[in-house]
């Protein structure tokens, strides 16, 4: 089984080498707790690292924006648009009028795989994006036409989910039952201090780590530790 | 009264002996906890250890992958296939135009049933099978379809369940009552460890032992102990 | 008051001699406590100990199943339905086309009433009989129907009904206030321990012990020590 | 302000005397817990002690069965019947249709209220009443005209109403805050043991001990001890 | 910021001086809190203390309880009545058809504003209030409406709501999100002890003491104790 | 990335430096915590501190309380009004018949961006706001539509949300995934204490303080405490 790397430090480890090629893997979490920076991760390792193009699709934001906040770890997205090795497909939400330009990229997904030959594909974020549909019916056949169109492709696509509820606890939905994998990002509170943790629930055809690590957002991006243990969690 | 064995280490022992012929028996647990593996080995123990036929029938996969991911535990899946001994009946939620011919298997349970005389049917998931259909009744009646038919076919059947809860309480929804026996796998957590338990919960016929037991994925396949207790639960 | 006794180890005990004459009761549970056994029981000692027939109605299972899961404790059921002393009328749920004549009985409740002079009824179960019909009106009118069909008779009645959390707590639904006794059946947890609890809610017309006992089941079937405590409750 | 007593020994001490005249009482909780003992010794009290006739409207049970549940305490409702001091209104809801004459009492409340000059009502139980009837609507509709015709005719009433969680928590409904008083009767369970509590939520113009209190049903009807403390609560 | 003095004891120290002029402000609670009493006791200080006339609107009640309830503590509401000081407004909602007299105050909110001159307002209950219409657009017009004729008026309000949890946490509602200020009455239970506790939880243009305290019903009418701790928080 | 200083004390060093330009921020909360303090306070110093001109957009409540509430913390409101560099855009929902004059600012946002040169927004609430339109898909379309007016406009904004839940968990809603940052105010109880706390959840393009930390209600306006600790939450 052909295994893609995120390059994330401490996150291949965790995943028993990484992730089987073509899965599609649901990257869920809380506001705030890093899954964008997780996904674009994940999208510019493949550039620099693996030699793999990518593809990030939003519908939460605008390219310069996306670009901008790259940039602040130091990754040099615009480069990678400019050598055709990244895309930035974007549709935000509140652009849907699509009147204002700079709200959409002009391109659509299909165009952009074939274009920069992308392997790689993020989804940010699939929470928004069954909002652009008007019924569950809708969502749902609009959700499977999009994994079968990335698995069509041969890419391996992460989709970012908002977790609704600030607890531990999660309500699984249909992305969740309808994904190969899912990685678990979560704020641990130990009294006034909250603590982000990183779990991977689900891998099918890899042998992971199913234990709880800390994760950290670093200078130059996301970092789990993958032998150490929450303090958080050590008392509770 | 004809018992049917798993021939998964410890669960056997777990249920008093096996399953009893033609029961239908729910596999019941959140995502990443084994389930399909489960499964998978509950066919492929039929084929190997006790000359019994089985069928694969997923709405989640592709056979190709399905066939893979037993590969990893060293159960040469294809051979059987090819034997006709196993086979896999596949229609992936997300190819349900049926265009794209790798996705479909081109062949209906019944006709697989009758080909390779089958003794043992798996359908992962019931949760999605559910959810090809559009309407609660539209679901319950074709659920009880298919429980009807493999029963007549005198075929002992396991049906995969996603838990939607990540707790250790569950919901019972329809399928659990429909179903002669269940079996939960669940994670259990202690601090940052997350363990794998084992738990029959139900089993028209047979004396089960209702405790909780650890589990793991073994290299060779799930494993049971069922002499032991789990870690995690020991000082709760 | 004329009293039914049930002949279960201990359950009349903890009536406080029985349950009244035409009284509807519910024996509530989690799947796999041991429902039907108890169920089965207190229609078998109907005719063994006391010298009243009993019809079992399952919506659940087919004869020859419930005939074997009896036998397993030693109770010739087959013998008391040659002997016209017990009747199972039998109409699963999976089998509601009636075209697979093994599925049904071909016997109305009505005329098996009346042919083997019922005193005991055990409906298996009031879950599943209400899944029979479409809409919650339509499900009242058939339990309503069902209780005066079976007080009309001057029958005793026991209905089965699933529970549908795995917690200790318990929703009451319509089959709850409409039943004039209330038993429940469930599982009690203590680390890795399940423990089988009984616990009398309610009977109109006798004086209950309403506290929790430990019930087992034994070779011989379902046993309730009305002087122990549950172990798993000692400490809690 | 005009109290009515309801005799049941501790409650009025509760109360702060009793109940103010022309009110409409709520008595929640848990089945199985003594709603319709304590409901019907209210109107027994009433005609034996007080001199104050009253209907026990039921739409639950037949008239036989609530005599004989009476009669095992030693109040022979049947002789007050015949007096003409009680009235059983019974229309049970499994008896709709009202052809078998037994299950109905073939008296309105309008006209059992004028026959013997009624000061005291009983509605058992509010929570089937509303079953009665097809929407939320119509529901609301009748109970207000219910409530209305007992203030006018200047009854003061009990409401029994079941309590769906089994909890000690309560949520609260439309008959609830339409009503002047609330009273709750709960099981409190400390390890094995289920021990019954009564408490008074709610009384409009008096002034109530909102303690809860230990309750229990004695050979001679419902006992609340005033001065004592539940033992069930002492260590929680 | 002209300040409106409740006059109930303690109640203006936690309101740091009492409430701003032409406020709308929930009085929420559980059933029997004592949120009657506040609200009588807010109209009768107004009158009696601060020479502002108030009226006190019902959906709950009748007026001769109102003026019976409001006697227990000593206040001649009926002589403020016929001084033209205080106005009730009822219309309960159990004599919605407006046939018997006494039911309805036969004036309208609006009249009795001109009629008495009102600077103070009770709407008991908002709850209640909502309950007269049929669906949520319609209940939160005519709340808006109410909001708006008595802020246009120069009143301030407060509008006794039921909270339907009998927990202390409580799910905010329209009614809330509405309100310009908002005090919570619960019940604090230790034990066998239900305490009263008082608490602003919200209240514009002036600078509350958001703490816990105890409240209670003296047989002069409320009283709050602004320097105390409520008993039953003390050991949790 | 240009960042907007808040200038409330405290909160910029928990926001890494301020918020990021044309940012969507939700301030999230409780009734009664400080919400529309902390708001107008964003505003305030917009004018007074950074020389940014700013609109308080507000459906709960007419200008001159805003005014009033502004001047208790000694914010001349009036004063920058007049120089056209504060504009309060009021429509408050309990007067959405516009008829009433005072309610109404009787000038559109779009006209007093233009007019004031605004670079700070406030929307106050958007949990009001939303009630404002009769169905689930016209809420969302005008809060994208209002998302993008402001946002096209270059302007940095801050959503007051209420919270329904009084407990510290909260359930995220749309307005949450669709905000580019997210602040939350809550109480944190304590026996008999309730303690204001802040915690940054989210901010897109900078890197923030997770970590809980006491707010006050000064007489100067809100002040966080970044490097202390809640006392409430030391001991739990």
């Amino acid at each position: 089984m052909e295994l893609v790397q995120t390059g994330i430090p401490g996150v291949d480890e965790m995943l028993g080498g990484g992730i089987p090629k073509t899965s599609v893997v649901i990257v869920s979490g809380s506001p705030g707790i890093g899954k964008s920076n997780f996904a674009m991760e994940y999208i510019y390792n493949g550039v620099t690292k693996y030699d793999e193009s990518g593809i990030y699709l939003t519908v939460e934001d605008v390219p310069k924006n996306i670009i901008a906040y790259a940039n602040a770890f130091g990754w040099d997205v615009e480069k990678e648009i400019r050598d055709e090795k990244i895309a930035i497909v974007a549709q935000p939400i509140y652009g849907v009028d699509g009147k204002t330009k700079e709200y959409s990229s002009g391109e659509t997904l299909g165009e952009a795989i074939e274009r920069i030959n992308a392997k790689r594909i993020v989804l940010d974020s699939v929470t928004l994006f069954k909002y652009l549909f008007k019924d569950d019916m809708s969502r749902r056949v609009n959700l499977l036409n999009f994994i079968k169109q990335v698995k069509d492709a041969g890419c391996t696509t992460l989709m970012v989910a908002e977790q609704h509820e600030s607890t531990a606890n999660i309500t699984y939905l249909d992305e969740h039952f309808l994904a190969d994998g899912m990685m678990l990002l979560f704020w641990s509170r130990h009294k006034e201090k909250n603590e982000r943790c990183f779990r991977v629930v689900k891998m099918r055809g890899v042998k992971i780590n199913p234990d709880i690590r800390p994760m950290e957002i670093s200078n130059t991006g996301v970092v789990v530790y993958p032998t150490q243990v929450p303090l958080s969690l050590t008392d509770k």
